[in-house]
């Protein structure tokens, strides 16, 4: 069976977040399902690109997902923390034990607002990881610590879905996909 | 006064590579239009991501541009081929000197096969560079030949728009975008 994957996405989501973890992991045969968090399909990304979801996040309430990844970006992010829905799913998400990852302002933002972090390590864009309880990690490019997987922006939001393949996969595969994008993690 | 850019986008585009031109670009403060070859605004990208142009190629004629910067993608590159209005726009662009740059199979699939390239330097995703002319770059990751600029895919999109930023603006402003967006490249 195909492995899930839900991305929500806002008005000022970070579009090249947002599409760089779509596209690697579709790359990887993950069947990927972006959700607006807001009343629209249709976002307006952070720097003006428009792109369209698959469904409402309302919609999505009920569906479970391998792996939930929020991407960031500000008010991006800011929207991904006010949608009870998508907390409600991040919070089964944790309790499954099922994979729950964000990148850039969203550990921040959304998983350290709502306590969704704990103790774990975790990453960020620089300047949203001040009130982690753990600070071990804070300066990596992409953290995974249990089924919490972390990230800190756009030049390493490759990276961090290449990580996701290959918790998700296998590391042949990742490799695979990484090369067919000509991505330099190999 | 703004510097101007122009990215075309199609059916089955490279979303990743649209994207990570229009984001990286706008973060230099460039103007960037997003203009579709198609008939309509909203395009499904090649890995399903559904973009929303700015507004339509036709609408774009007789308006210039700093640079044309052209994703890449199956069937998108087809489609760019394929559109008069983009070609005639090319040439021009070509002709007066001005910046045309092109990513992935759109430097073999849409300039080579209008001989847009003659003898210039360029590269392409491996598989798309066999009838350059001139081949002495086909392995690089991005090429500067005069106001043609090459690469090579997704994962060489970041590095690429950086170079044009580098061309169209200063190397501070790319050191200083690539910083804003933790991309390796500094």
């Amino acid at each position: 069976m195909a492995k899930t994957v839900l991305v929500p996405i806002a008005e000022g989501t970070e579009e090249l977040e947002a599409v760089s973890i779509i596209d690697t992991l579709r790359r990887a045969g993950a069947q990927v399902t972006v959700a607006s968090v807001m009343d629209a399909l249709q976002a307006k990304a952070a720097r003006g690109v428009r792109l369209v979801a698959d469904k409402l996040i309302v919609d999505c309430v009920g569906e479970t997902y391998d792996a939930i990844v929020l991407p960031g970006g500000i008010p991006g992010a800011e929207h991904l923390r006010d949608s009870q829905a998508l907390i409600d799913l991040l919070r089964q998400q944790r309790d499954a034990g099922r994979i729950y990852a964000a990148i850039c302002a969203s550990p921040g933002v959304v998983f350290q607002h709502h306590d969704l972090i704990g103790d774990k390590k975790a990453t960020s864009y620089p300047g949203y990881s001040e009130d982690f309880r753990n600070k071990e990690a804070i300066a990596e490019r992409v953290v995974v610590d249990g089924n919490c997987v972390t990230s800190q922006g756009p030049g390493t939001a490759i990276e961090f879905a290449l990580t996701l393949i290959e918790i998700m996969f296998n590391a042949d595969l990742a490799r695979n996909v990484a090369e067919g994008m000509l991505a330099s993690r190999a």
